[in-house]
């Protein structure tokens, strides 16, 4: 018998309580072991429930009770989730999350932390929800040298794009859409703007490529800015726009990461990840490219992912897992202006007499026309190859001196 | 220092040594322990290799080595590889092997054989490749009831496929080119009449449902029928045809298992699978369906997943991995003939007349037809929904029997 504790019954720990419940038998066949929910701690009482007795306000009882060896976290959010794992894994307690901005803001200190203890700390449902990703990487991917990662990782901002490439929705109404679905929370920020995704890239880096990388350090650009306009474009490219989390080792020792809409082509995996769903990438010098699919987000999803993660510590009680990176290092992150890349530019301009392209020609040389069927009225699009972020900045400072309105300027992903 | 031995010098062999040469570092570092090659048994000899000293024709040489505790297969083939697995599981060697052929006739028992003597047969190579699967299935899935698994299994077949789709080569043609390129053997039969697909599948099976699949019980159709005339009724019908194995639990505890070409919906994630990848949708009650795509085959994908399965096995020496299933067993396989499903018919005949399919629609209720902008002279395609084999067969028969010829009868796949 393995008792575990469950911190907040919120969606994912709910999930996890109905996920233990409904699959008990395969469980316990597959952990060797039954597995008990000792205590859940909410502040919230939920009298109607089957374990309603399973309830506790105070942390104290979780932590201070011997029995309880694995500590399930399923509160989200920094505070108190962070403190309070900290004292189940300073306490003999392994500790499963599915809190993303945890691991992100303080895994390296809580792997550490757990390795000095000889505790298991895992995250499987903190990226990709249901999709296994963080395990494979760090194992079935073992002998290979991953060179990048590049993902859908938000299901949100993904349903809000493909209502804009397949209906031709704006992004309010989208968003609206996916508020009315449940898809979006009331205040969408955190998805829209990036930071969702970015939490998620940088646990992919941090395990890929061993050392830490935080969030704050991250470029990252939401979709409140993409229009239709720009998804008509992508179209006569030949892709669609998607939010891309994207990380890559540099030949300087470096990683290039960053959080941001990208064109991608219609050939790639990614092009077909639509809706809710997200799609990794793992990009490694024997593998090549293998991707993973599935729902990103969800109650049963997510939480049977903590419940595999369980599983896998219950039968790890005594065997510490492979889970581990360093502390972040200074210089590690290539500067955000260095990183070369390719680029669709919306500029503003006449195109019937294709005077604004030849200003654009002029300031940015190699550029590339993109013709659409239908031609949107006193502006044209562009793409431009391999240059840097400063580089593409000072060129088109240099166009908009010579009269051409930059609308928007969109990163081209090469996954 | 944990000493493996590695039988077959071949692809895979050859490319096992390569991955461990070349990620000596990394791969150490993840074992934990250094990994050496004390062994490798081929009739060939290598003398050019920097490693040539470790070459042995003595399988007696390794199997009598105390040292070594791990014994890597990558013959293929069922004979030798059998009794030399079974010799190395019975004398205190875990087994990792790349052999699908292997996996399929004996899993359940090499298997048995690992639990009772304590050691690891580990296959993640078997099946896809170097897109990790096996593991995924028997780990993060373990929280979730898996109910169906359909995938491309054979990139040979896929590549083929792939030509007829987009670039509407006959399947000699396309044949002769994955010849000349590599992709298929001069004998192709094993790739194109699907039995390589249908070990696969069985090893997937057997792994997500617990009781052994042997490929002799599972219908299997390769796609040496498919004509360019199939291609374009699917496409006109919304999607491609692939041959896809396909397992499902069935309410009677039963399982429905085949290997057969099929039309998939251009919605569908496999129907983006294209060329030599490929891809499996793995279906819980928890995940929904969850995808997982990559070079399903080639050398150093193949060989980082050996590796992969060499360095868990370094670090569970102790502790046995968590593979297993049972012994076959009578009545678990849905007899082919009940099972149901949905059809693809092309039928001979006066279309413009619309006699043809007045008869098809008489012969099968509810048949629905397929419109294509450049109809074939003469012939009809129609779709039929939710009918057993059997019951096709007969109504084949009655619509035979009215003057109607049937050419071709694809399977419709829900995945």
């Amino acid at each position: 018998m393995a008792d575990i504790a469950v911190l907040g019954h919120g969606v994912v720990g709910s999930g996890v309580l109905e996920v233990l419940l409904t699959h008990t038998q395969s469980i316990t066949r597959r952990a060797k072991e039954e597995i008990r929910v000792k205590h859940i701690l909410d502040l919230r009482e939920f009298p109607e429930l089957p374990y309603a007795g399973s309830f506790t306000k105070d942390f104290k009882v979780i932590l201070e009770d011997p029995e309880v060896t694995i500590v399930v976290e399923c509160m989200g959010g920094l505070e108190p989730a962070y403190t309070f794992v900290r004292k189940c894994l300073e306490n003999g307690k392994s500790v499963v999350t599915s809190n993303k901005e945890l691991v992100a803001a303080k895994g390296a200190e809580l792997l550490a932390l757990a390795q000095k203890n000889n505790l298991n700390f895992l995250f499987e449902a903190s990226v990709g929800g249901g999709i296994p990703i963080i395990r494979p990487i760090s194992q079935c991917l073992a002998a290979n040298e991953v060179g990048e990662i590049a993902g859908i990782l938000n299901g949100t901002t993904n349903f809000i794009l493909t209502k804009m490439i397949r209906e031709h929705m704006g992004f309010e109404e989208a968003l609206k859409l996916a508020q009315e679905l449940g898809y979006a929370e009331r205040d969408p920020s955190a998805d829209v703007e990036g930071a969702d995704a970015c939490r998620k890239i940088c646990i992919l880096a941090s395990l890929a490529f061993g050392t830490h990388v935080y969030p704050e350090e991250v470029h990252t650009e939401g979709i409140t800015k993409i229009t239709l306009e720009d998804v008509a474009y992508a179209d006569a490219w030949g892709g669609v726009i998607k939010l891309i989390g994207q990380v890559s080792m540099l030949e300087n020792g470096h990683i290039a990461i960053m959080v941001a809409p990208m064109l991608i082509s219609r050939e790639s995996q990614l092009a077909n990840v639509d809706d809710v769903f997200n799609g990794i990438v793992v990009r490694g010098d024997a593998t090549g490219d293998v991707m993973f699919y599935g729902k990103g987000a969800g109650k049963l999803p997510t939480a049977s992912a903590v419940v595999a993660d369980v599983i896998d510590c219950v039968k790890h009680m005594k065997a510490r897992k492979y889970l581990f990176w360093e502390e972040a290092r200074p210089d590690y992150i290539e500067p955000f202006e260095s990183i070369k890349g390719d680029f669709f530019l919306r500029i503003q301009g006449d195109c019937s007499s294709d005077e604004t392209f030849a200003k654009a020609a002029e300031a940015l040389p190699g550029a590339a026309r993109i013709v659409r069927r239908e031609e949107a009225k006193g502006e044209a699009g562009v793409t431009v190859e391999n240059i840097s972020e400063a580089g593409i900045r000072e060129r088109l400072l240099r166009l908009e001196e010579s009269g051409v309105r930059v609308l928007d300027r969109i990163r081209i992903s090469d996954f």
